[in-house]
């Protein structure tokens, strides 16, 4: 009897909590933001949730809205790496600019988390959205997007490079005869490129999962075109049903497009659910929430992700629109056109655009019961929109556990989630082959 | 009371053990070098023993003899970060380099280390080596010795301004009044040099120690003035007591000269113990590691931490002293010094030129009865040539645990070792002081 198609779940962890006032919530233990032990506390009750991953963001500068929110970073890969020592099966993806590394040094970092937790470690590949982190690298200024994703593709073809460079069998460990390593399935790269000159090889055997699984998190034009050629999973950001399914057609298409298998692209939107017994209790609670924001940081966060300077403006008037009159591209240019949508379908005041936003950066944000949001995921599951989702709690970890809790056991009664992991590593959970080293047999077509 | 002068000791962790034949002992596990479970019971094994520290070598480049022995690397901060999870006490060193980083990147992946593991990660401090890493970051060349050094002197400058950026009472986190972040107590660093621009804050609060423990493990001229500057614990190679101690008093009286404290500098010599019951034994435990060895890979250790290429040289023929008429500057400047004074003391064959080092790369190697090698450790320790030692056990786990099962009761009857941690860092156990971050107080300088 064949499976039914199962969803991918993520949980997106955010300090605090995905909501931008969730560190005054009551609910939100702020003296433990910067406590490992929270972050494996909570990585073991999503294990125990069967979750496929937990996800961290990432960004090397600090943001400049501080002042009034829990906006610091945990760096994610260390992190990752301590959650791993405690936990057995979850995914551990971790967030990494591909424009403020070195290949070399960040495929070590990635392989070993892969080494460590078993095979788990994934790489959000970003180019990285805040232009202020060039001023930590003694950049003139942040590379244009086009620029970026340009490095990028050339930075994930040498980590890929790297990671194939060490072929599964090269570690022969003869005691009686003294060889270690054949080396003729170790294979420098030689890379030369436009950006990178790197000749390898990895300094480490090949990973558990051969390489880790790529994520990517962009939608601009430039990062669906970057996701259809190397992403296994992308997370995204939809308001509404209908531009997930355009995203997801069209993210399927171009994979197919270039002979991939589009189920080996999993296409995970975000969602920010307020969990209530009753819709009027969810929203209730969502605007207890909305309550606490405040709009000077709210106002610094669009600034930030779309270049609109809304300081000055009346907040209860309507959102200016002869703002929207610039290059989008330059910070998040998927999260701009998302915005544009909102005024387009809403017509919101300042103030109102800035609740809509602050649950989720621009993510889906539902306030319902368990069975309605249950109900929404699955329509999006089945209706060609998600093949699952970035769950991306308001606040933690109360409201991690109610999803955990309330939602998660109706969609394993709906046979749309695992009850128990079938594989220990994030391959296995999110379906994807273990793919072969570029050089495997090499050797062999040396010496024929 | 006061308490007597007690020793440090670091636990120095290679795959395998220190002896480059230790992988092919019998008692080597050779299936798990690449194994975090494997490490993680050698640090709890370390932490029962009140073992100072794990201590992690690194660089990133493949060593080009990995066909001969288990030269490969686990990435050092992030095998750390997992090793923290499982551990409490026990201070977490790791190598990185100044040459092939990022002051932002490194201050980041550190600063993480020691907030998870609540104040126990340390930085050995290194400029790498091994010429062939520049290959894998583009370079066109290993920047020469003295570069090296200038540009490592700024990094630090850099990522000390990092970990000072935010002082200790930064976070406020009101949930109240809204306010997250005190930013009159986040400092930007404004960094601009010859190497280096950065500005600044780092995207995380301060840590546990303030900053992470420096280790510096460079002996040569440029190596001590940078360790007399900026180092809290010194690893170094001697073969004597009389060259131990010179290095002692010459670091001591670089660091008063400074203005330095000198009981702030714990100088660390290398140790590696073969342990046996008699004398005879031991020398015996030795000899069957020796008997391991493979010329080929031996000789190519040589070449790489010196530039003497031995390789068609008879060898059981004298060491050819016309080779050495080269510049030592160019890998390890204070090896090459060692290895120059082996040769006049001992007037050594190849073969027992590569016997000699083979033990610990140059380190000192001693083969005795735990008494022997008490006796030895209490000497340095008591005439001026050592703080304690960095102990590099011969292969692993067998070479740990005899050391803790025999040595280190020995040390602690003779109460020159702890028998209980006295604090929580590695900070507590080496006796240093937490540094207040450079910027505190500036808010009140600025509003007065
Ligand atoms: C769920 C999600 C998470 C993201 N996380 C990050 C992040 O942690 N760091 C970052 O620099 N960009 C992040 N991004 C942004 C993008 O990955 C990308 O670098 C940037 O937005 C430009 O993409 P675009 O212009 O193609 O949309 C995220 C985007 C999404 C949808
Ligand atoms: C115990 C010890 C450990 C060392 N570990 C490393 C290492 O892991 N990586 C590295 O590049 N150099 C390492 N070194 C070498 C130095 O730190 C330094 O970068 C290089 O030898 C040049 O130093 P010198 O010329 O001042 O002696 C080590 C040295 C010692 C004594």
């Amino acid at each position: 009897m064949s499976q039914r198609r199962q969803l991918s779940l993520n949980f997106f962890v955010y300090p605090g909590g995905h909501h931008e006032a969730a560190w005054r919530y009551k609910g939100t233990d702020i003296s433990r933001l910067n406590d490992i032990a929270y972050y494996q506390d909570l990585a073991k009750r999503a294990e125990a949730a069967t979750i496929d991953s937990l996800f961290f963001a990432d960004g090397p500068v600090l943001a400049d809205n501080i002042r009034y929110a829990a906006r610091y970073r945990v760096e994610p890969i260390t992190w990752l790496a301590a959650i791993g020592a405690v936990t057995s099966h979850i995914g551990l993806i971790a967030t990494a600019s591909t424009t403020y590394n070195e290949p070399y040094n960040l495929a070590r970092l990635f392989a070993s988390l892969d080494h460590l937790s078993g095979g788990r470690a994934g790489w959000n590949i970003v180019t990285t959205s805040q232009a202020a982190a060039s001023q930590n690298f003694g950049l003139a200024e942040h590379p244009v997007h086009a620029e970026r994703y340009e490095r990028s593709r050339e930075f994930v073809e040498v980590v890929t490079k790297l990671w194939d460079s060490w072929e599964d069998e090269a570690v022969v460990a003869d005691q009686a005869s003294g060889l270690f390593a054949d080396t003729a399935r170790i294979h420098p790269i030689e890379h030369v490129g436009k950006h990178f000159r790197v000749k390898g090889a990895l300094n480490a055997p090949r990973t558990p999962q051969g390489r880790p699984v790529y994520v990517q998190a962009g939608s601009s034009e430039d990062g669906r075109s970057f996701a259809a050629h190397y992403a296994e999973a992308i997370f995204t950001a939809h308001q509404t049903l209908g531009s997930a399914q355009a995203f997801y057609a069209d993210i399927k298409a171009r994979a197919s497009a270039l002979g991939r298998r589009p189920e080996h692209i999993k296409v995970l939107p975000g969602l920010s659910p307020f969990i209530g017994s009753t819709e009027a209790e969810a929203k209730a609670l969502e605007d207890e929430f909305n309550e606490l924001i405040q709009p000077e940081y709210s106002l610094h966060q669009l600034l930030r992700m779309t270049g609109i300077d809304l300081s000055g403006y009346d907040l209860d008037g309507p959102f200016p629109r002869h703002l929207l009159d610039i290059d989008g591209t330059i910070g998040a240019a998927s999260r701009f056109q998302l915005i544009v949508g909102i005024l387009d379908r809403e017509n919101p005041t300042i103030r109102q655009l800035i609740n809509r936003l602050a649950g989720g950066r621009g993510h889906f944000v539902l306030a319902g019961t368990p069975e309605r949001i249950a109900d929404e995921i699955q329509q999006w599951f089945e209706n060609g929109a998600a093949d699952g989702f970035n769950i991306m709690p308001p606040w933690l970890t109360g409201g991690f556990d109610a999803f955990a809790d309330e939602v998660v056991p109706l969609l394993r009664r709906r046979s749309l989630f695992r009850t128990e992991y079938r594989g220990r590593t994030l391959r296995d959970h999110y379906g994807l082959p273990r793919p072969d080293s570029r050089f495997a047999g090499d050797h062999l077509r040396a010496s024929a």
